[in-house]
């Protein structure tokens, strides 16, 4: 345990800060700057590592670097721990959930999380008929497969076995190493589903399963992106669709980050967003009013977040070029709530799948008791657009007409109404993650999988096993501390 | 001309900027603030419009602003001016360019403001043979159409054909209405040309035409993005590729961004970085020392440069998403100087294409008088990319390489060389310029083509005519301008 927290005095604050990021201190103006710096000079804290973000990933790797003994401090800049775990109470220990939420077989690091800190699991409610509503007309069906017409349902059968079968090449911790990468990667999931789907259900149908994973229209995500992800769930793209939603947490999933928050009280800062961070030989993270220096960066906030910090010196090329070419998509989250699950009195699910927006996915919310009831919708990618800007009233009223379509009048009249506009978020600009936009991974993947020196990213987005997933991004946490550990 | 420099005192500072910027100021945290404040409370400034970027959108926009009667303030980052004009000088009042250079007919803007500020043109250098390499081969050829093979050239002009054909339908201030937007949209352009060339010849010329077009690779770029720069240009591909490129400027085009600074110079300040902007029913911008208050605002650095501000509140999510979706290209490009142009002596004309990297494009870029000689060629994009964190003396190497492989051994013994790694840029971030990724234009077009409240938009990759040239650059601050005097 070298360097714990020993004291020492460096010129930094918010002056230093900012003179560094501008990296511009010239003739008068530098006398000036040291003038100021001084006034400004104050104690650094000095620290093994520094992780910038509270939620899985940070405080995965956060623990496992002071397990190994070194010191960290855990910088997070909003109020509450999470990121994009954030579940809104609703009285007697249970939750509705306005981030992530579920997990399903194979997501070994989250179920182990949830064991291992006394969380419940519980399966997703999904008894009785779902709703399949298209072209205006309201039909409900058993199991998982829509009524749908059989044309449209054979070619999606179809394109599922040919997603399978092209990811099946594609090596999962370099997907730009693909024998036909350079093919794969220049084509959006949308004109390769439309190629192969002649049917406009089909097609519409398959749409809606991308934006159910990225929270995207599949106009921007590249091919070679989605079949890295369905490696990364295992190879079958009907567990990213289907599985992967299958099991809940008791209580919700935020209780991770606020439990280990709790063991990690003394290394974490909340409230200390990030504004500028110099790296070279040594990393210094500068916030609003305190400058802390380490050894080693963690940061793991989304692309787009990333790319609003200001590095001095800039980061390695590759690295800026990706922080412009990984955007966020743009989910709208609702939960409407009700003083019981009247749907399930009709024999639903709770289940939707539609073609009418803006709330096109729907699943019953509710807590394992089902008291109170609660509808999830998803208003994603344009439709989220179409309302991003609007006022609550307006999200309330589009989403409850959605309900109401879908179960009848009785879904106008919740007790309650949340929603979350993740594209309003400063520290997250979006949702559900981020993705690659055609050419990028392999344009920039190879250069930018590893550290930029002494800077780690972790991250749901930069795990290869579940992106998009806490369970990822639990993984990313592990690996980047356990490259620092290697490092320091 | 109201406000006209009427001095007020508000908060502000740094500290003020920062505080806006993490808009997190509470209990102790407060009073801590407020005392921060007092004691960098200063006067500050007001005008009726501030313009950020001295570059040719900038200069523009503030000369306009200001005939109309109104104050402006223009803050640039650097300490010069031109943004991607930037001129490197051969002595004798002769440069050699390493950013924008090139204008053609119909470019009516910047070539009347070449007549309006006395800066004379002349045609590139294009006499003699050009050199054509292939897998290996040199070969020379006459004329504009290089020696490939008949049914690469078949296919070819009839890519251009299909091409010019498509972007006709494609209106030119709202390519999101094209007929079949969303189709086009979820294309690359690379997709597209591989699917229409069958031989390997004609896909690789296709693909390094859309390299020299953007300086990114065809796999990056929506097709409908492609399609309006075509309208943008006057309807024909060729253009892009080819007119828009044989008319240089003497003394080269900084020159016009100088000459226009130095009749704005009492509204000029250089070397001021930008680090927050608040607005709302004020503009207030704050630089590292200083902040200025406005009515209106107009941004017009490219868009990942806009991105890495911190803006209170947050920009509205459309123009947020946007931010995260304009990447810029990635263009190296260098300039060889010889004593005198020696390939002219064996009958060339300096102009090559090739296949093989890492320069595929070289023009000859003497002064009129051919003294000195200067080569001219372009890293673009993967090729960019592979030496962009390479140090000067192997990017050297790289491209004398180059040079000698397609004009003998004497280029490689250039008496100097000097280039432009506009990746490295913190105030560009690449180069050609911002370009729009498959699925955006569709998806945030119509929402984010006006202003977002008081902030305006400018910058050649805003303008619909003429997007990536000089010639834009002036029509986005002449709209912009427009815009700003319509409100004030």
């Amino acid at each position: 345990m070298p360097d714990l927290k020993r004291r020492e005095v460096i010129g930094a604050g918010l002056a230093g800060a900012v003179g560094i990021a501008t990296g511009r201190l010239g003739g008068g103006d530098a006398e000036a700057a040291r003038r100021k710096r001084r006034r400004h000079r104050r104690k650094v804290k000095r620290y093994d590592a520094i992780v910038v973000g509270a939620g899985l990933a940070g405080l995965t790797a956060a623990r496992q670097i002071r397990r190994a003994g070194h010191s960290v401090l855990i910088l997070e800049a909003r109020k509450r721990v999470g990121g994009r775990n954030f579940d809104h109470h609703l009285g007697g220990g249970e939750v509705a959930e306005l981030g992530g939420q579920w997990a399903g077989p194979g997501q070994d690091r989250v179920l182990g999380l949830a064991r291992e800190l006394g969380v419940g699991t519980f399966e997703t409610y999904a008894q009785g008929k779902s709703v399949y509503y298209r072209a205006g007309q309201r039909k409900t069906y058993s199991g998982d497969i829509p009524p749908a017409s059989p044309a449209s349902l054979v070619e999606l059968e179809a394109t599922i076995l040919a997603i399978n079968d092209l990811a099946s090449d594609v090596p999962l911790h370099e997907p730009w190493n693909a024998p036909d990468a350079r093919t794969l990667d220049q084509q959006t999931v949308a004109a390769w589903i439309d190629a192969r789907n002649h049917t406009a259900e089909a097609r519409e149908l398959a749409a809606l399963a991308i934006r159910g994973v990225y929270g995207e229209e599949a106009s921007q995500v590249s091919l070679l992106d989605m079949l890295a992800a369905v490696q990364g769930v295992g190879g079958d793209f009907n567990t990213l669709i289907g599985d992967a939603q299958s099991i809940r947490f008791a209580g919700g999933p935020q209780q991770f980050s606020i439990k280990l928050a709790r063991k990690l009280r003394r290394q974490l800062k909340k409230n200390a967003p990030v504004l500028a961070v110099e790296h070279g030989k040594r990393i210094v993270v500068h916030t609003r009013r305190h400058s802390f220096r380490a050894r080693r960066l963690i940061l793991t906030p989304p692309k787009p977040v990333i790319g609003a910090l200001r590095f001095s010196p800039q980061l390695p090329p590759a690295f800026d070029q990706v922080l412009q070419r990984q955007p966020m998509g743009c989910t709208i989250k609702v939960n409407a709530i009700y003083d019981r699950p009247f749907w399930r009195d009709q024999g639903l699910s709770g289940t939707v799948v539609s073609d009418t927006g803006p709330i096109e996915i729907v699943y019953d919310n509710s807590p394992p008791d089902g008291r109170p009831g609660v509808l999830v919708g998803f208003m994603e990618a344009n439709e989220g657009r179409s309302l991003m800007s609007a006022p609550l009233a307006t999200r309330r009223a589009a989403a409850l007409d959605c309900f109401a379509r879908y179960f009848g009048g009785a879904a106008r009249h919740p007790s309650g109404y949340v929603d979350m506009v993740w594209a309003r978020e400063r520290y997250t600009r979006g949702a559900y993650g981020t993705f690659n936009p055609p050419g990028v991974l392999t344009s920039l993947g190879a250069a930018t999988a590893g550290s930029a020196g002494r800077i780690h990213f972790a991250g749901d987005g930069t795990s290869p096993e579940w992106p998009g997933y806490m369970d990822g991004a639990i993984r990313s946490g592990e690996r980047a501390a356990s490259e620092v550990i290697a490092a320091l």
